[in-house]
């Protein structure tokens, strides 16, 4: 489907426990999404607790970019509703690290920049609904993520919104929509259809952010649609320049015990 | 379709700013079921900003009793999302106010009450699939709102789980669940559907918080269906016993400018 999509297919059938565990003694630090085949992986931002009301009205703002699923308490590592005995510190492949806004270092495990206030939010990843899409017989092109014309703001915390891009066949935009619009959780229907340039895109071959496509240029019976993207979080970072806040590395999304079809708001 | 709904009949054809406007006026104070059809109405928390997170955190921990459609900024009576000419602190036709977990006062207007550090929630109301499960022909009977044997818990906060019944034609259940579905905002899906005991209900007849039924009993064609409910507001006040909470009165939610259709998920 993309050229990101290659790398962990070998624990494509393993159980998020055991493929956490494989993460933890550093075993395995490639992307995570084509792990545990069927269950929910999550975006995750690390902020101080003083900064955890600013994290709600930010996702309280931009529910389709932002949709929280779990929320630790302050100083715990472990995601209690989405998997219990997980641990953020060290169970994410690769890690952001961003001080004062600027990315301060890139690492496999966060437990030396641990402290009592943190608080850990996971956040919806639209590789979600791609399952229920392939069971569809729903095939897209991923293109890869982009800055947008677009501010996410929420109390303190306030960025540019980034968005991820998607080439469809004309025949499965409807059932696209309908599928990815049973999934909130996971950012929900496209929030738009069409001209990237509305968007403020200025070439969809160049993503500005991250590539994922395949080099082939759209056709004329696809249509580009574009989702809200956990990798806005980064920009939320550098943008309200927070003293603290530590997401998952590039497509590093958080394998949780769930399986993405129980988070379906319509089943 | 219940006792309480008939009151405000009169405004039902009304633009919500206009209601708004005559209940700022003093002019009307009854309920709100009725009113403005088809425009979206909803609960209402305030509480002092050093209890925001705790109010997200419980809404978290509990969506479907509490999803959070609007929040205030710190002092501001608007709720810019969705009614940004309105004014909480007027245009409820009745409040409770909650002191140290105590209701302390049934007024109609909370001016009084104001303060600078005050954060204003509006939260979902089931009302809002009523015109919904109209428009598709389904009739269902109001029992009115109960005490369970759940706990809500979030940060500070914490009471007993209160629902709101409804009695539907076993020929309706599947089609009322998949249209509740829609509008996770009023709180989606009902949460239970069958023998009221599992909830700790000795009685249906005899709803503990609320009353809106009939008289005449189940049918043996009709199933019992179980909805969050806004009304839990007053028993989380009362059971975390905070230092001020207002909330809307019995049965009189905040009229949005918000279409009920709006807030569906799938359109």
């Amino acid at each position: 489907m993309s050229i990101i999509t290659n790398e962990g297919e070998q624990y494509a059938a393993m159980k998020p426990a055991e493929f956490r565990e494989i993460v933890r003694r550093g075993e395995y630090k490639g992307n995570t999404v084509d792990v545990c085949k069927g269950r929910a992986r999550f975006a995750m931002a690390v902020v101080p607790k003083e900064y955890a009301l600013d994290f709600f009205l930010l996702s309280q703002n931009h529910p389709s970019t932002f949709p929280i699923l779990d929320v630790t308490e302050p100083g715990s590592p472990h995601p209690m509703k989405v998997a219990p005995k997980g641990d953020l510190r060290t169970d994410l492949t690769n890690y952001h690290v961003f001080i004062n806004g600027e990315l301060d270092a890139e690492v496999h495990d966060i437990t030396p920049y641990w402290r009592d206030d943190l608080v850990g939010f996971l956040t919806g990843c639209a590789v979600g609904f791609n399952s229920a899409l392939e069971a569809a017989g729903i095939t897209h092109r991923m293109l890869g993520v982009y800055n947008t014309n677009r501010q996410l703001a929420g109390g303190r915390l306030h960025g540019t919104m980034r968005t991820s891009g998607r080439l469809v066949k004309s025949e499965d935009v409807v059932r696209t929509i309908q599928i990815a619009s049973r999934f909130p959780a996971y950012h929900g229907a496209p929030f738009h259809v069409g001209d990237p340039a509305a968007l403020g895109i200025k070439d969809i071959y160049q993503p500005d952010v991250f590539s994922s496509h395949d080099g082939s240029p759209q056709a004329p019976d696809e249509v580009a649609m574009f989702w809200g993207c956990g990798m806005s979080l980064k920009a939320v970072a550098m943008g309200s320049k927070i003293p603290l806040m530590i997401t998952e590395g590039v497509a590093s999304m958080f394998v949780s015990d769930m399986r993405e079809a129980e988070l379906a708001v319509i089943a």
